[in-house]
């Protein structure tokens, strides 16, 4: 297998925390609903890959997320290891209580940076859904749960249009100020590019925001979700969020190119120097064995690329004709 | 049509020149031929998006390169415009005896980093190969050509791994000293990550050879493309290639994500706040068109994303669903 030359580039951590979405955000865009076996065992190769953080499902009501409407058995068969937290969604009190039964060490909520959004997502205005998800965060943090939140729509909104820096941050604030422990960023529609990243992780520094309580989730819909990772990995931001084979992302994208698959990630990571701690044969074999179930390729360059790779290359074949 | 929010990143320049490739090193890999008259068209259509430099076609003898036999015939057919280059390909003085004949501007040589891609590719150690340039070279000077220098597999090879960064300094200096005016860094097998894009490019310039004698040919096959643009923009480098839609690349790689799509870098270097004269909308048109002509989609995320567009968002249409 190829792998990239090692070279670090100074000032990046030493070590990031990717944050596996593929099983929750992949599979809820899915079109046809994946078997709870599936899925378990999906959650069981990505942990064996090395991933220590696996969204592993929602337990938002199935009327809204019918692809995940097996949370509650899903947590159930779930071999759970040491060392690997597997955060489920949570949208509200009787979700929480869901999360609890099941023993989980980490919810998440999810709020919007627009209104349009908050409306269309939620059914809310900003302020009502963070006023809901109020004593959500208080219950969870009193029952020793960390409480990611994730917010959507932090560059651009479909409605909207550019969504103003200071605007995202009040909404991140608010939320970290009801007790969330990591607040992750969301380009939901994936039309970021690096210099807007690094304003907006200024923009929260500024507000007291430092990135060690950061995530960044992007879109891989217009190609950027590398560039923007590494720009918020220059500003010292060292978790980011990623879906195993570039899984899911917004249905509404035909062409189903939405997260930033991990394995790409994995790859820059690794040329980087940057500690991640996944194997990433094991990583792309998972998602093949994924795409196969799914019944078609995974849109991971990587995953893609390696799979492309000969065994053995013979003396004579030449990999790239004449120049390039 | 949704477009990134501009934010510049302090530190890059303020313009860049995109080096088109889409017509020859895109189509050089196409497994049919495509009719001259519809390369010629391809070529105008580029043109008319803004992209003023286009590589238009190779001299390389048709035995080698067949899908580009056409190239006389080609540049005959070529209406050239102000302020447009077309620079070709040239292997040999044979080669650069007919590029006079068609009356271009700029020519291209092409040589490796490494002794094992020279010998498949060149026949001919390195040594030798630049030994054959050299005459090219002069003479094309004399002439008042400008001349490229394509340096191929300066960060992975297939056959010798990892490449030292001094190797690629040797011998791309040797190839500037033959008199060639710009030097295009070539990752041919995808493999370089941002640190090593740095290094490299910081390694050229404690060798003499600032970033305004360089270009960057980035290919996309691990998803790294356009974060080691980003790399080079923040070194100083000015001058990208890509090619339309993502065309071409290695194809060896049967997945054929291969050279950075315009598009992709369009999309990056608008958000940037640089300037670099593309007309997105235009060229994703052309591209799109171009796809149809090969009978299969184009890889580049940015033209599938605009093509899955709705015209007119309705107001109930979620483009998310849940979070993400």
């Amino acid at each position: 297998m190829n792998l990239p030359h090692v070279q670090p580039l100074p000032g990046l951590p030493q070590r990031v925390r990717i944050h596996e979405v593929g099983p929750r955000d992949g599979l809820q865009n899915e079109p046809n609903i994946v078997p709870v076996e599936v899925k378990a065992e999906f959650i069981a190769r990505l942990a064996d890959a090395g991933l220590t953080t696996i969204e592993a499902t929602s337990f938002v009501h199935p009327k809204w997320v019918p692809q995940l409407a097996d949370a509650g058995e899903l947590m159930d068969r779930l071999e759970r290891r040491p060392g690997v937290r597997y955060p489920v969604l949570v949208p509200n009190e009787r979700g929480l209580d869901r999360a609890l039964q099941a023993g989980v060490e980490t919810i998440a909520i999810f709020g919007s940076a627009t209104e349009s959004f908050a409306r269309r997502n939620l059914n809310r205005t900003v302020a009502e859904s963070i006023a809901m998800f109020g004593p959500v965060v208080r219950r969870a943090r009193e029952a020793g749960l960390e409480v990611r939140a994730y917010l959507s729509m932090c560059f651009g909104d479909p409605w909207e249009g550019a969504v103003p820096v200071n605007q995202v941050v009040s909404v991140g604030r608010r939320l970290l100020d009801l007790g969330c422990t990591e607040l992750s960023l969301g380009d939901t529609i994936g039309v970021a590019t690096p210099g807007h990243v690094t304003e907006l992780l200024r923009a929260f520094g500024e507000a007291g925001v430092g990135p060690d309580r950061l995530a960044v989730h992007f879109h891989d819909t217009y190609g950027q979700a590398l560039a923007n990772t590494l720009a918020a990995l220059q500003a010292g931001v060292a978790t980011v969020d990623s879906s195993a084979g570039g899984l899911g992302g917004c249905p509404y994208a035909k062409s189903a190119t939405g997260n930033l698959a991990t394995e790409d990630l994995v790859w820059m990571l690794t040329g980087l120097g940057i500690d991640h701690g996944v194997d990433l044969a094991k990583l792309a074999a998972t998602s093949r064995w994924m795409a196969e179930r799914l019944g078609r390729p995974s849109p991971s360059r990587v995953v893609q690329a390696l799979a492309d790779e000969p065994e053995a290359r013979s003396d004579k074949e030449c990999p790239c004709s004449t120049t390039g």
